[in-house]
């Protein structure tokens, strides 16, 4: 435990988090679903790492085209949904019914957390309010919240502005709902854009670093920005150095 | 512990909470705080329960305002400021600093729960999905979840739809965020008109009797409507009668 945080870090009353992949493990809960699927229908051989991060890609574009405002509000359950349906084509699945689907599509409500996130947010929620500033949607992050035990005093999404990070609109909400000025919030992410976007605000930012997000193979970029207030190894690193 | 209902309520995922009243004990906590800001000033005399009564019963008349459009959105802590500024005069109360006033009309997050609300509410969420839906404003349930250790899932505040209850608005928003059909929401309440108003959307009710809401003297209105899908004593029979 280190010393409380004196200076500009000692005004932060709120931390607000970005949950998949800095939260939570989206790419290992996902090859695991996609492997218990393949041995339910006779050992299908599917190559989930790739599967899982084509899914993950196509989230990016849509939220995109929602900020762009060449596509209306489409939540984060829809836009995983509709790349599912495209990516059992690709990948040529036909062996799972639309049930298995509608249930596969929920494993976003499922993920499983990192390793220290649960005890980090523990020590954190101490001293801190604690809420998600995240792209999914509600029902999404609230039962993500149950399934990994996550202890949140409030979801904030992006189903209460209708905008995707990172839109300003939802940094400004985090400040409105949280009645707090933006240098008492600390936004925690594993990337960068997120951080930036927030400390445009006037936001304190800690940069989580999770090397691991997109698999063993894949290079992370783990540029470290010298404005971020805090760069923590993990959650527990960063209660630590929040002296909790 | 009761079996698990059948029926519709079988249906019922999620429980949506009326929060001043029917899970926290305003007045009670209110008096208390007041009692305690006259002991700090030579035990300057004042009637409390009085006050609190008449501070909270402030409170309806002003949300009406913005239901009926001839007030612009104006959230709780506003409304209870602008109310507390009116009665000090009332009550001859000029002892107070602005930063005391300031913190006094805090109270409202620090309010005490009934004796049942925290063991009914962990029984309860261990099957159900649980909510505000209140109108207090974010920040001031967030707080109140923190003093009183609710353990919300999510906090549904009339913030994020600036309207209050009972605006239809409001329950809708459950509907939306928890992505769940009105009949597998149940809303609880110790007031009728919340409950009637959730029942005209499809919402399950469950009518929660606090006699004790605006103290002893006071006569609450404890009619049971016959299409209450529940009548419970506290929170913890509601559970029992979930089978929870």
């Amino acid at each position: 435990m280190s010393p409380r945080p004196s200076g500009p870090l000692a005004q932060v009353k709120a931390l607000t988090f970005d949950v998949f992949g800095t939260v939570v493990d989206f790419r290992s809960s996902i090859i695991a679903e996609g492997r218990r699927l393949s041995a339910l229908h006779g050992d299908a051989p599917v190559d989930w790492p790739a599967f899982a991060d084509q899914w993950r890609a196509e989230y990016r574009p849509a939220m995109d085209r929602v900020t762009a405002g060449s596509e209306t509000w489409i939540n984060v359950d829809n836009i995983y949904r509709r790349a599912l349906d495209m990516l059992i084509e690709k990948f040529g699945i036909d062996w799972l019914s639309e049930e298995e689907l509608a249930e596969f599509n929920l494993i976003w409500h499922r993920l499983e957390p990192w390793g220290d996130s649960v005890l980090g947010l523990e020590r954190l929620r101490k001293r801190f309010i604690l809420a998600t500033l995240s792209n999914g949607n509600v029902r999404l992050l609230v039962d993500l919240a149950r399934h990994a035990k996550l202890p949140w005093d409030m979801v904030l999404s992006s189903e209460l502005v209708r905008a995707y990070k990172p839109d300003r609109r939802m940094y400004q909400s985090a400040v409105d709902y949280l009645s707090l000025e933006p240098q008492e919030i600390m936004m925690v992410a594993a990337h960068q854009y997120d951080l930036r976007a927030a400390a445009e605000l006037g936001f304190r930012t800690a940069f989580v670093m999770r090397p691991l997000e997109h698999g063993p193979e894949f290079q992370v970029d783990l540029t470290i920005d010298d404005d971020f207030d805090v760069v923590a190894n993990d959650m527990v690193d960063l209660a630590r150095q929040l002296g909790l």
